[in-house]
């Protein structure tokens, strides 16, 4: 039980959490669900704003279809940087001209870390951790296979002294998640910043389960890089483009690997040899997808609107209501708690684990809760601030309990 | 002139092509542009099939409004690869199982290329020309750098015999474009890859100008690799993805650079180190787009619906009155035919160059009639033959012989 508050064990109670919440007006922005469904998926998937349909409609008949060609010139091409603009203003804690949207999380991931290790030539290892999300992982076996580097695997979610211990004169860089996909264990971005730059290696962070949950600050922090999917908190759709922040100081120094047209300077110039462009959009390789950035910059507009500290507020308050339930409810009947009690050290989602994960998880879906699985046992439910109410918590929870009693 | 048909030099007769053209009635089927509009642009960016925006609306409403998470299992897994299939068996001359739509041609471009020079590690040299396309050409170089590797151009546009002269047993790769988007002149692609081959090179073939315009023999061909863009004669949106091409045999031996979670096997188990999923499925490697796929999606049914010979045909026919036309108002005015007078050797847009080109380019939008500039001194006319009829083709070159006059 979260000390200082009341647990909310009766469903009016946390119905009356809804009609004191500040944000409770934001559900309706969004188009709706199945009826009855209780979503706790938004950190896998966030809901669309009703804006994004409305958005995408201008988009395919005024843009494409009436002005067609000419829209690329008269704000299509601004799109990427204009969005990356308002992520990192509203979202990271990031000044303008370092945050651009372009292509998956993965081959932002890809082109970061290249460019990170190219600006590090004379080390050979890179840091990461065996709870850092799958693709992560991936991308940086593939690189460090494909250079001969050493990957440094943490085996469990970052803490500067551990990262302080596998840091060295040979390690080009760490990449990490700030908020655990697993867990939602926020690191300590300021404090593994220092300990890796002590070391002369650059730091790249995993913002996709931060970026609209909880206050980045980028900047303040001295981070070089980050990287951070759009469908999650942020609204953008399935299979979003991503962003890329890259530090500006670093800017000049730094090259990505997949030299496009859309990255080079003055594009239809068309002339012979590549050029980048300045700053930041000399991340972009090839021509960006319009139809999956006009509905990310609906989805950031909202969390802008409604700003990050509200939303941070709303998913303590959320994350709090779940971790006292599993206390009262959960806890007896096997289930361990995998999210970190201490609301200041964890994002807008909780796991919990139980020995029958996966069966349960299918049983919930079934009864119209949709949380997700991740394996080998834990169950994780995203509380995302927008678009989950109090009583959808106290729901899929007594949902849970009910399912756990009769399966 | 074309030998051994008339030329349509009264509007009149090109009203009667339209109205003899099988293929009419599929203007229909896209959403309309500007009123009086002349959009000879089709090979830049295709215009919006009326199904596209229905399915948007359907997807997001219905799919990631209602459904949520869940659609990924419900169909949007299947998306990359069914399309692929689509875009091969009605487009591209090949047996389903060998492509699979995902991210920008650009990043296609870089995977497929680090690929192929995966699998030649004993040479070092990549074999392009000068008139590639420019994403082509950066990308290249941009591995060449990387890698260390030569780079021999080509100073013209793709024939067998130069070809022949510059592969030998240092080439890695030849990667060129099928239908030159300057010219539109259609390369010898099966002369090459057997020029290629002998050589003991691979080959890729760029057929962003190719798809959906003319037919392609990739199987029987022999060709090993091939990506191609979406948005043009396949009328798939604004930066939508691209299909990549891996020949069957090719598949097990070659791997892509970018290592992410949907191109791993299982990726739902989130197990430790990367193992790539089977067939064209590992050449993915973020979430990809759903909004962008299934306008694509649509697109290319319209497509295979009309069927690739039928829009061959037409092709020939709209390139033949363009061709006709400036032999008969714009050679004299000082502009030079920069695609071949051949049918059979050029897809379907015609470029004329002129000294002034660029600033007839921007009066001829201003007159409603929307070509693309190619510098130094190209107008490129896209004739698409789902969307572009023979009144287009009349009134455009109507329009842009007045303005020479004009100007």
């Amino acid at each position: 039980m979260t000390v200082g508050r009341p647990v909310a064990l009766s469903r009016d109670e946390a119905l009356a959490l809804d009609r004191s919440d500040a944000l409770a007006g934001f559900r309706e922005r969004f188009l709706p669900a199945e009826p009855g469904l209780i979503y706790l998926d938004g950190n896998s998937l966030g809901r669309p704003p009703r804006a994004a349909r409305d958005r995408l409609l201008r988009v395919v008949e005024h843009e494409w279809g009436e002005r067609l060609i000419r829209t690329w010139d008269e704000g299509w091409f601004e799109l990427p940087r204009r969005i990356g603009d308002l992520i990192a203003t509203s979202c990271l804690g990031a000044a303008p001209g370092q945050t651009i949207v372009a292509d998956s999380t993965t081959v932002c991931l890809y082109k970061l870390i290249s460019a990170a290790l190219d600006a590090r030539p004379d080390r050979d290892e890179i840091v990461t951790d065996r709870h850092n999300f799958p693709t992560d992982r991936y991308v940086v076996e593939g690189i460090a296979r494909s250079r001969g580097l050493t990957v440094r695997w943490l085996d469990a979610e970052p803490e500067p002294a551990a990262i302080e211990e596998l840091v060295g004169e040979r390690t080009a860089l760490v990449t990490l998640s700030h908020v655990s996909f697993r867990s939602a264990a926020i690191a300590d971005m300021a404090a593994i910043n220092e300990r890796v730059h002590a070391a002369g290696a650059l730091v790249l962070w995993d913002l996709c389960h931060s970026a609209g949950a909880i206050p980045v600050e980028l900047d303040a922090t001295g981070t070089d890089l980050a990287v951070g999917c759009t469908y999650k908190f942020l609204n953008g759709g399935p299979g979003a483009p991503a962003f890329m922040y890259v530090r500006e100081e670093h800017q000049a120094a730094l090259s990505q690997p997949i030299w496009g047209w859309i990255g080079r300077r003055d594009p239809f110039e068309m002339e012979q040899g590549y050029v980048p462009a300045d700053g930041v959009t000399a991340l972009l390789s090839g021509t960006p997808s319009v139809l999956g950035l006009v509905a990310v910059e609906e989805g950031v507009r909202l969390v802008a609107e409604a700003g990050i500290d509200a939303i941070r507020e709303k998913g303590r308050a959320l994350t709090s209501l779940a971790v006292d339930l599993h206390e009262a409810w959960l806890a007896e009947l096997g289930f361990t708690l995998v999210t970190p009690r201490d609301q200041d050290r964890r994002g807008a989602h909780v796991s919990v684990a139980h020995p029958r994960g996966r069966g349960l998880s299918r049983a919930l879906i079934g009864a119209g809760v949709i949380p997700d699985f991740r394996p080998p046992d834990m169950i994780r439910l995203g509380l995302s601030p927008l678009t989950t109410s109090f009583a959808d918590v106290w729901d899929g929870f007594d949902a849970l309990r009910g399912i756990v009693a009769a399966v």
